[in-house]
């Protein structure tokens, strides 16, 4: 399977907090580097998501910003 | 100057490419993995970015998707 | 501190709907003009949020849509 | 028509820019505040979009972010 | 009215359901196909949306990616 | 491979329109329905899509809106 979305960041599943449309799923990418992400409910009860488990965090580029200081 | 967006991952222009309205910026957040973004070609003058430079990716939560295999 | 995002339009907040995951912030731009976001809680609480605060609503020029009537 | 879009801005085009796939169109919404938005050429040739053509801005709410100082 | 998204597909409401904050609402497209929208509860009041209603999912180009097998 | 966004809609790529940067690609869902997309020239080349291929369009929920009459 390929995808368009250019960004594909692996990393572990650190914690889900669900709502009751939305969850909130927090991605551990390195050593104190985390990604946030939400997504439906649904989307984690279908994918069967759980801490601890390997995930990629998927960013389409055109969503993604730039900051400088 | 505090933002909402949870995501800031630092990181170094490794390449821009402009087109006539957007610009592809490519930046490298660890060794052999970068993070692509789309931003208009006048963010990229209006900010002076350039290739080797630090700056930081910002991606809202909501834009995140995950991915297992 | 400098931002790609291409829109920064200050305001007010007007209100703040807090869910489990997500919060809605009503930014009041101009008398009875308002712009409505919808953010994380962790954001609202990280950031400090509250009503009459002043914040800038910041939207990237590809989410922007146009209507004609 | 309705929208469930929350941020509907009216104003008036200042600019268009056109690129081979994407147009900046800039859209002052008050004396010196401008909106910019990216879109396709084709919807800018659709629509037939044209410079001083008043226009509305919309922005669902979950691209709105939030920024403090 | 003309609205630059470009992507317009009609369907029908087959379910809502309502968090605090944000709605899920399910839109049948064709028999067994269905699309998943996201959108503010305040919306799906304002707009008096109901199941079995005649609705269009609205989406910008540049939210929709590509997947192949 | 599973992946959260719930929108995965199959069809074939009627047109590839390429910029310097992004690449407007149309793909037909049903007989005169098509969907837009606009991905980086660069997806579309490491994808190696052409016209008459098959792929499907993903959308993430919260990219989608909903428009009543």
């Amino acid at each position: 399977m390929k995808v368009s979305a250019r960004n594909l960041i692996p990393g572990k599943i650190k914690s889900i907090t669900n709502g009751m449309v939305s969850s909130e799923v927090v991605i551990e990418i390195a050593p104190g580097v985390a990604i946030t992400s939400v997504i439906t409910k649904h989307s984690v009860e279908d994918m069967g998501l759980k801490e601890g488990e390997a995930v990629k965090a998927m960013v389409k580029a055109s969503s993604v910003m730039l900051v400088t200081d």
